[in-house]
């Protein structure tokens, strides 16, 4: 697959770590979920209405001008480890690494806007921008919407709004979130009161690769879990306002660290850093810690010669499956530590 | 003390690292001990007593052609941690510390022979050379030992040699010792067994400062046990011939852990590297620990841009009094852990 090689050996935009506070918030992610007008949702679906799905909404992101650019990769096209490095990228959920059957990703270059197809929904509409963009994310993907929906019949009632195939994307079919970097909240361990406090107003915090997931590195996702009764422009500026206020949080943390353990708090950010150029063997789990901390450290003007942008490449690049791609064969788990371990050291200009 | 700074500034030449098998076999060290004829042991000496044995000695000293330029430095009159400072670079006892009235130590620069006055016994003359080089240091201090035979009436029996304030020293009272790193038989846990093994041959094994120390960084101390109805020819050439096999064991353990581990033992290796150039804070144990883990990498070639000369320097500058020397004024802890992080880093060219 050509195309697929094409997308995924230029790096996604959203990583480049230009978007504002971007060492603390990563990125903000933008979802749509849009269903035909009268067709059965994809888990009820006979595989011929599946393809006639899918082949009339890929027509349609074709003729979209936001989309004018984009690559359609089928999933049944392409190999199993080729699924696993388009979930490693955030493009497509972990169920369609296993149901690729008529199903699609149309992506645009630099992955900032996506579309899935027959994923939960026939439409799965995503807009990724790196730092605290919500709200720049939105408007993309809003605009895309616009298009497509002066090409398609959505499923919509006028008291629900969107239909859509599980209950709790009902509404505005909208999740917004945004992935964030929380060691200091973590380690003066007020990081569960946070989360409580985030799930009192129906935001939700799951680890890095969603529900279910994680948190690894100190990294976090935050979402909106209401999509009925609110409109999208609240939506996404209610995600805004309550995220400025985990970013309060976490700074203020920072700071008392800084006061309280100083020279402990340097220590291991150097250390870190030391480690990930050294390093002969490392596991995903701990390079995501080390990379937390030298992030940390970037953040506390400790670490000034590695970017957020190397250190967001390297997010995606440690991962099995892309170390896998970079040496174009499968690997046991002691060989990924080591060639991960290689990787980052060639990116930190390690020894 | 003007010839203290003098002494303290300048490396020790015995930690150059250009002596054969530097690396696993840091030095050796031959020791005599000597006492003036009919004249009472330090232990039962008077103040006069002692102050005369002081004079006599020093004066001999000074007209030894091997000693020529060696500086004089009376105990009494230094400061205590100046005292403490000799000792970290083992040129006095831990008792000399303390005890310190009308006792000296006479010695040459960069420290290859030395010679404690009015110790355990009136003269301890002492002579380090780098590597495997018993036989080479016995050899200058033999001359030396010689040169003050000529000047001096030592206390001497025919049936027992030479006589000694501590029994175990009758005879030749000659101690031969070899500083070694032993990472390999530590590692691989057969160190006990070859600790056993020595003693059943009466040689003693100690941690780097001799008797009661522990054995840090993998160092140890290999003497020779017994002073009494051997020669010191055979003393020598009996502890190089265990020493060589203790060399070949070492060097056996490492090749069986490469074979084993190859990756993990290079991890570990360039990990320490990485630590103790970039660490903010480090405990002396710690750096100790790290750098065995640096020299045993230096041995397997593993790493090359860190000499053993700079290497053996840092085992010295790392320890509180001359770290405390070098910023001139008293340092807690805390804040020790600190410079040392910040010489090691600034020594081994680290960030």
């Amino acid at each position: 697959m050509s195309s697929l090689r094409h997308i995924i050996e230029t790096p996604a935009k959203w990583l480049d770590g230009t978007g504002e506070e971007s060492e603390i918030i990563l990125s903000c992610r933008v979802r749509l979920a849009r269903n035909l007008d009268r067709t059965p949702f994809p888990h009820r679906a006979k595989p011929a209405a599946m393809k006639k799905t899918l082949a009339s909404l890929k027509e349609a992101l074709a003729e979209c001008p936001s989309m004018k650019k984009a690559v359609a990769i089928d999933l049944g096209a392409i190999t199993p480890s080729e699924r696993m490095l388009l979930l490693e990228r955030h493009l497509i959920s972990i169920d369609m690494t296993q149901n690729h059957k008529n199903r699609a990703l149309v992506v645009l270059k630099g992955e900032g806007m996506s579309a899935m197809i027959n994923e939960e929904d026939h439409l799965r509409l995503q807009s990724i921008s790196s730092g605290f963009s919500a709200a720049e994310a939105f408007t993309r993907l809003d605009r895309l919407d616009g298009e497509l929906d002066d090409r398609l019949d959505f499923a919509f009632s006028d008291t629900l709004g969107y239909l859509t195939a599980c209950p709790t994307n009902v509404g505005t079919g909208l999740r917004v979130s945004a992935m964030v970097h929380l060691p200091g909240l973590v380690h003066n361990k007020d990081i569960s009161q946070v989360i409580k406090g985030l799930s009192n107003v129906r935001l939700a915090v799951r680890g890095m690769y969603g529900e279910g997931s994680n948190a690894m590195g100190n990294m976090f996702q935050i979402s909106n879990s209401i999509t009925l009764g609110v409109s999208e422009g609240e939506t996404v500026s209610s995600l805004e306002s309550y995220l400025r206020k985990v970013l309060e949080f976490e700074k203020k943390a920072r700071e008392t660290l800084l006061k309280k353990a100083r020279s402990l708090l340097e220590d291991k950010i150097c250390r870190a850093h030391g480690v990930l150029k050294t390093a002969r063997l490392v596991t995903s789990r701990e390079a995501m810690d080390l990379m937390s901390a030298v992030r940390l450290g970037i953040g506390l003007g400790i670490i000034t010669d590695v970017s957020i942008s190397r250190l967001n490449e390297l997010l995606v690049m440690i991962k099995p499956l892309h170390l896998q791609q970079l040496h174009g064969r499968p690997m046991e788990p002691d060989e990924r530590d080591r060639v991960r371990a290689d990787y980052i050291r060639s990116r930190l200009g390690g020894s």
